[in-house]
C-alpha cells in the first residue's frame, strides 16, 4: 500500500493534509516539521517546510497525486511513493475502508 | 532489514521505544513528533502523536510486531514494515548484534 | 531513486546536509529532529539527534555514502538507502539536474 511523501510550505501542508483526508484520498496523514536544504537556480537555499506522509491505497494513489499537484504551490513538488513490505492486517483493512 | 513504522500517543510511544530496545527487539528506535489527520467513525480527527522508526532484523521482526500489539493502546495501530535496498555493512552488523 | 536515511548529532547533521547539497551529492536534504533510544556497549542510551533524508540519484549514491562516512563523527553511522516505487516525473528530472 502506498505511503506518499510530500514536502510543502507549512500552511499549504496543513491544508493539503486536511483536504486529502476530507476527500477520502488518504485514510490518514502524518505531518512532520522539517528544515530543507536544496539547490534552486544555482543557489543553495534553506527553508522551513512540512513533510506529509499520506497513507492511501493502490486504487486511490493516482487521484491523490493529481489532487496534490492541483493544490501544491510549487511548480516542481516532491511527490514520491514508498510501498511497505508488510503491514498489520487490521490497519490495512481500516485504510481501505476509509479511502474511496 | 526491517524498519518498522509505528504511530502512537506520545506517552505510549516513549514507553514502546524503551521497551523494544530494552527487550532487544530493536537495536535502536528513532522517535518523531507528528500531527496526524485521520478519519475515524466518519469524522476527521487531528491528534498529536509520535512516530517510531524501529530498526530491527528479519529474525526479530515477528516478535517486535507481537510486542507492539500487546503494548499499544489502539485497537488498530499503524504498524508497517519498510525494507532498505542498501545499508552500511558495519551498521547492519551492529544491528544484528544488538537484537535477539 | 535513492533516499538516504542518516542519523547524526544535530550540529554534525546540519553540516552534513549543507555539504551534500553544496557538493552536488544530493539535490535536497530534509532534516528532522529526533530522540533516539539505542543499545551501545550493553547499556540503553537516549540522545537528541537529527535524521537526514537526502534525495539523490543512482549515479551519485556511492559518492554520497563515501562522503557521509568521511564527515560523520560516529564509528558506525546509520546510513540506509530506500527506493521509492514511483516519483513525479518533473521532480525526478529536477533531482537529476541538481546532482553530479
Amino acid at each position: 500500500m502506498p505511503t506518499v511523501y510530500v514536502t510543502a510550505p507549512p500552511d499549504a501542508a496543513d491544508e493539503l493534509a486536511e483536504t486529502l483526508v476530507d476527500e477520502r484520498l488518504a485514510a490518514c496523514v502524518n505531518r512532520f516539521p522539517t528544515t530543507s536544504v536544496y539547490r534552486w537556480e544555482g543557489e543553495v537555499h534553506r527553508d522551513e517546510e512540512t513533510v506529509l506522509l499520506a497513507k492511501t491505497t493502490d486504487d486511490a494513489y493516482a487521484g491523490l497525486v493529481e489532487r496534490v499537484q492541483e493544490l501544491h504551490p510549487y511548480d516542481v513538488p516532491c511527490i514520491e511513493r514508498f510501498d511497505e513490505s508488510d503491514v498489520l492486517e487490521s490497519f490495512a483493512t481500516w485504510r481501505t475502508e476509509h479511502v474511496e
